[in-house]
């Protein structure tokens, strides 16, 4: 059963958790804020609850994650661990049971054998469940799930609110997303009021930045390029080395990018060990990246796509910017 | 009378208000977003309730502020221009009447001869006016505004809240400063459902940023320089002049270095046309900036502060960190 009205899926969601005991957590592969967010949040509410939740990660945490309160109660799965018992599955922020990643892979017949119950808000969701709350207008999963929780009666202690606000301020970009409705600031508050250590939150977030990302960031947007509503910038393996940052410390370079006046497409390359070509696209309506990620296979939403491209960076250059240069004329014609 | 309960003061403001049909609105001195948010909030409000008021500003609009419904109403006051006539006086977001600037000082005896309310959120406030609503635990100027507006039955369209938003979002940096609070959540909960345009704010406010201010951050942050707990970085005439980038385009700069992890104190360096340097301190709770830049004359906050040094930029190293290095020092023993 699919629902999108929380107070009719309470019910059935309570029903599936008054009936067990042992309940396992999971939440999509390389989790989010809102995916380990949302993990906590029903982990901490379960356990205040007298039941015995398991809180289980395909791989590991986001950094800026890990001063949240239960957070060493998260089991990082490792290949061929096993899958742990459990009455009743929990599946959050995650469109199907596949993009859960190595346990799904390992685990697949066991997994189908339990009962699963699924909280998400990708519009995405295959709603494979046996009860499933999916609603695309949540802005985070962990608004959706915080709602759920007060609706099925299930406490919600000032460190669960903490765990779900990561959730609600990461997905929506600090409130700057256009998923950001009068629900998601009151979801907000009502956390706040509920104990939420918002200060702590955006100090771990957005004021924890490593000094080698900062540095990447620096020499990248120094010879970032511009030609009209286009913008492209290059993280290269030399500035990785000579900043010591990691692969992912440029993930952020691209919303630079894109914060600039009169950008209407740009790219972001990415240099990768093995010699191929990350690249990350972002647009304004109109312009369609996830349909040029796909020339690559890649993929991702209209105004935010990747793919990899397996030439190196002078060729991805010559088979990426024409494209765009040719998006945007078509947009401008439109 | 100075009220902080909304409910009692709207009683007094629209007594005030009904009184008058021609109303001057004023703000501080380089208004920034909740200046004239809360300066084009009331102008929307009382020209929809059929007054004529009349929005006067003492010096230029940020450029963020350019799109707001209304603006083109907003009068840029220039030095010699005449008082204009009004029946009563609403000043907003000031915390005196000096801080209105040229108009104060080339009008201070007429002004002072008219009726003056006052709404703002400073907790610096005198409350000079016949009327005051002042509450520093207001998040913004325009949070209380839209509030006392609502409580006094005055029309509030989506323009004028659009304009409010402004406010809301620019002095909470998105909802990231301690002064986020339930109320500012859900202040901007109900401007959104009044119909402010959320999406143009954003696009405005942070995804509008000249490729020259863009340019500059980099060239600063390249050379950003790191010392434990301390960072520090300088914008050189050379910088500003090779990237065209206007003297206040560095202004977010101090928060870039402050966002980096382990940061406890950081001032950013800017050498000014007139040999001058001026210097912006940020740090955290236990270590007081505005303490150190009162050395020159200077203040702010406790944990936000400048100053102006009247010297160049090697001596003004000199004078600045060691200070910076003591503190840090005094706190880690405190």
């Amino acid at each position: 059963m699919i629902y999108t009205d929380i107070a009719t899926a309470a019910v059935a969601f309570r029903e599936q958790i008054d009936r067990a005991q042992r309940i396992l957590l999971l939440t999509h592969v390389n989790p989010d804020g809102d995916a380990l967010g949302s993990l906590l949040g029903a982990y901490h509410a379960l356990r205040d609850s007298g039941k015995e939740p398991i809180a289980l990660a395909s791989s590991a945490l986001p950094s800026y994650c890990m001063g949240l309160p239960g957070v060493e109660a998260v089991h990082v799965y490792q290949r061929g661990d096993p899958l742990p018992e459990a009455d009743l599955v929990w599946m959050l922020d995650t469109a199907s049971l596949s993009r859960v990643g190595l346990i799904f892979d390992e685990h697949r017949a066991t997994l189908a054998s339990r009962p699963l119950i699924i909280t998400d808000h990708h519009v995405t969701n295959d709603g494979g469940g046996s009860v499933n709350l999916i609603d695309p207008s949540a802005a985070s999963t962990a608004d959706l799930l915080f709602r759920l929780l007060r609706a099925m009666g299930l406490p919600v202690s000032p460190a669960a609110a903490t765990c779900l606000t990561v959730g609600v301020i990461t997905d929506t970009q600090s409130f700057q997303t256009s998923s950001t409705t009068p629900q998601t600031l009151r979801t907000a508050a009502d956390l706040l009021e509920t104990g939420a250590d918002l200060r702590a939150l955006i100090g771990a977030v957005y004021f924890s930045i490593p000094e080698s990302t900062m540095r990447l960031s620096a020499l990248v947007l120094n010879a970032m390029r511009r030609e009209g509503a286009l913008a492209w910038a290059t993280v290269t393996r030399a500035q990785l080395a000579l900043t010591g940052a990691s692969d992912e410390a440029s993930d952020d370079t691209i919303t630079q990018l894109q914060r600039m006046a009169g950008v209407r497409v740009c790219v972001l390359f990415k240099e990768r060990a093995d010699g191929t070509v990350k690249i990350s696209l972002r647009s304004v309506p109109g312009i369609n990246v996830a349909a040029i990620a796909l020339t690559w296979g890649g993929g991702g939403h209209t105004q935010a796509a990747g793919a990899t491209l397996p030439m190196p960076l002078a060729e991805a250059f010559d088979a990426v910017l024409p494209l765009l240069r040719a998006a945007l004329a078509e947009s401008a014609t439109a």
